[in-house]
């Protein structure tokens, strides 16, 4: 069958793409390879290599050949569709190269080169004052990187809030007033629930690994174990050892995923693989014809998020999953477990206790660590809240939403790298991740009844299949919040994932 | 101090051949990744990072602009050095440039096109011949490919045999009038010393392992100690695992070796990592002030093979390496060595007796392999031999040189990958390794009067400074035979290497 002008001009425009994903692909194995592989020295190279992957990326996706092809499908300037008889996801798709393009050339090369470079030195500045619990030594960059974060800002426009421009990155059609509404809401129902938490729950499940010993020979294996029963094949991931886990497709074919083994407790590797794995089983099923274009792209950071926390949450912390592992992992740690019954295994996973570090925060208390820091990040955008008070708002804000405060400005303001790469508007996602996570494994645990038996048999099937036909599938066709009302046909709420968080600590 | 016009472009020369340099190594980095991490389904990506770096490196070495930077101080038609202003390694970088310029001019896209299509199928078709032992599937690919090859000559130019047009890629300034010398005399003494050895050596040093096994963690130590001991830093080398050892560097900084386990032979891994080793200290030891100029890369596939081999016979099977290494060695398997005494375990790792397969050969039969791949490969060219008569042939030169037949093809004529990779001229550079490490360990042994001793106490300093002063730090300055008879200090010939081997083994 002979291509019409049309869809010959489309198949240039994606080929077009698809060169820029390759050399994409190249740059993620580069990133990859360093936390993995490389020897110190490499990182000379490795710099170069990123730096001339990134420039040749942007000049593809910049250049004049693309805008024309592009242009030919929409308007640039109004964005007004030129091709209406393009399909559904073919018209999503020129959008969203459009809206790539326009991203790509309001941050100019002069702003994201002061970006870059800011950013390089308040990276090391921010491991040394971690290092150090100096915020002062930290205080300069940071003030640095919230002024180039309202310029960027600027530089890519927004109707109401400055932070609205950032979360449009992260978290598109996202804004301000959403999630102010959303936080708000989620704030009022976990405190509640969390002083209820601490007053039911089995203090003496807290330690229960005390002295224990895990041999890392045999968690590898409970790693490898649950990637395939989740649905990854062997010959499509590949799992490495890093100090802080992280997934990285290079392709919908090539998943590297990453965790950390600890010893002393087996949980960490396995939640953290879990974790990764949900990640992975979202980009190894992103349509793989489309690769190259935003159709074979996820939706944002947020729906990411829902597809690792789904798995790690939802499914890796219920009682079916433990039910179902707790012989394999008696089998595995035989010494370590000799005394421990799955009821204190599975208290132990879900045991809640405020903590000052959000990494290693349970399910409950997650979310007020992402509530602090999207209230911060608001206020230095709009210019409500100075750099300096920062370690004292922190306090002040931790001591009101978890009754804990930090002795130190490292296990406070200083905690999170992301500040000092520029990542301003990330954090809402972690959040977001789980309410989407929430509202999907409500829509999935009302439309398959027999879901608790089937996790407690292994059997994760219905579960890979829903999240494939409501999330996976469709790339980044639709903005996040549709995509989860298309998949939960109903109004997205954090209602679910409270309601999920209150059926299971408050019996 | 400001620069003249003159170093000024001489920059601008080096900075755009840089860049083609770290697009060079980011593809090293993929097919490295390919050998060790790669899931399978990874590889249809993977060809197509392959293509488009492989593109971008020849458009940027082809480009106007690059020519117009060269042509300043060559003239790219004659050869003539215009700017006689520029240091002795200038010129002899802007004349190895030129002649990359020109390779990859001669070489056009149809006909790379045509061979790259080819190689792709008749590796296909080898794998599986090899596999069936059935030659007659292979023949015809071979058949394509010795017609492409004759092309390839022809493109490149020659002046008495189209063979030489081959050797001058991997070994620039050699001639089929050279090695028929070299070989013709390697050949005449290495027949009689064969026989004689055969009669000498004591023949229950073949078997000592045999039902020994040799942990696999163990032989990891003892590689990665070795490693250390030659003078890599533990911050610029990564020691993986794959079925066929390789050394890959992506820069002097970051030197990527692989090395192959087997359980029950630990000299396998062991020598395999000093041949690698080997080749890891030349890359790392190439000026890195050049880098991505001819000045910083090896100065031909013999004088790499000469860095890895001069490790892994001269000083990796030597009596005092053996002395050094026998403590250690004994400590990491107590077990399967209790019985094996240091003359034993020498006279294992020196035993020579001819086999069909040449990788698994000694050093005194190597050479015998791949003179009967010369022939042969020299006939093909010239027509003197077809393609449809291999095996015979294979079976006859065998018969003559080793006094053994293959029972059939996959241990005949289909055991090595090169042809069908279309690698036709690469294989007398093994030899060229062999004869050039010997002709450099003689040179070493006369200056270096305390060497055994040295080498006996696990001291090799003297060795890497040696091969870091006479050959590393000219990259690729000068033609492979002048640089080794700048090395030694006068005409090279095989019969350094021809002592180094009677000397050896007829005491």
């Amino acid at each position: 069958m002979e291509l019409t002008i049309l869809e010959k001009n489309y198949k240039k425009l994606c080929n077009h793409a698809k060169q820029a994903a390759v050399l994409a692909s190249a740059l993620r194995l580069i990133e990859w390879d360093q936390e993995t592989n490389m020897p110190s020295l490499g990182t000379e190279l490795k710099t170069e290599q990123n730096k001339l992957l990134h420039e040749l990326i942007h000049k593809q996706m910049t250049s004049k050949k693309y805008i024309k092809l592009l242009s030919g499908f929409i308007s640039i300037e109004t964005g007004e569709v030129l091709t209406p008889d393009l399909k559904p996801e073919e018209i999503a798709c020129v959008k969203q190269m459009r809206k790539d393009y326009l991203h790509a050339k309001k941050l100019n090369a002069s702003f994201l080169k002061k970006f870059t470079e800011a950013t390089t030195l308040s990276l090391d500045a921010w491991k040394e004052a971690k290092k150090t619990a100096s915020f002062k030594a930290f205080a300069p960059h940071l003030e640095k990187i919230v002024a180039l974060t309202k310029k960027k800002s600027d530089l890519l426009g927004y109707q109401n809030h400055p932070y609205d421009a950032l979360l449009d990155i992260y978290e598109p059609e996202t804004s301000v007033l959403l999630l102010d509404t959303v936080f708000s809401s989620l704030k009022e129902k976990i405190l509640p629930l969390l002083e209820k938490i601490q007053h039911t729950q089995d203090k003496s499940f807290e330690t229960i690994f005390e002295g224990k010993t895990f041999p890392i020979e045999q968690q590898k294996k409970l790693c490898t174990d649950v990637l395939l029963k989740m649905g990854l094949s062997p010959n499509n991931h590949h799992l490495a050892e890093t100090a802080h886990p992280f997934c990285s497709a290079l392709s919908s074919d090539d998943i590297r995923l990453t965790t950390h083994f600890n010893e002393n407790n087996f949980l960490q590797a396995f939640l953290a693989t879990i974790h990764e794995g949900g990640h992975g089983l979202y980009e190894a099923n992103l349509p793989k014809k489309y690769f190259g274009t935003p159709l074979a792209e996820a939706a944002s950071f947020g729906i990411h998020e829902s597809q690792s926390r789904i798995w790690e949450t939802c499914i890796g912390h219920s009682k079916p999953f433990w039910a179902s592992y707790y012989p394999k992992i008696k089998e595995l740690f035989p010494k370590a477990l000799e005394h421990v019954c799955l009821e204190k295994l599975y208290g132990h996973v879900n045991f809640v206790k405020p903590t000052l570090i959000r990494i290693f925060s349970d399910e409950v208390t997650y979310n007020l660590h992402i509530i602090l820091r999207y209230e911060i990040e608001k206020g230095l955008l709009d210019g409500s809240l100075k750099v300096k008070d920062l370690p004292e708002i922190w306090r002040e804000k931790m001591q009101n939403l978890l009754g804990i405060s930090p002795k130190n400005d490292s296990e406070g303001c200083l905690q999170d790298i992301h500040w000092s790469l520029g990542l301003i508007g990330y954090f809402p996602s972690y959040s977001l991740g789980n309410l989407y996570a929430g509202a999907l494994f409500s829509s999935l645990i009302n439309t398959h009844p027999d879901l608790n038996k089937e996790i407690a048999d292994s059997n994760f099937l219905s579960i890979k299949e829903f999240l494939n036909q409501k999330i996976h599938q469709f790339g980044r066709q639709y903005p996040p919040k549709l995509l989860i009302e298309k998949a939960i046909n109903k109004t997205f709420s954090p209602d679910p994932y409270i309601n999920y968080l209150t059926n299971k600590y408050i019996k």
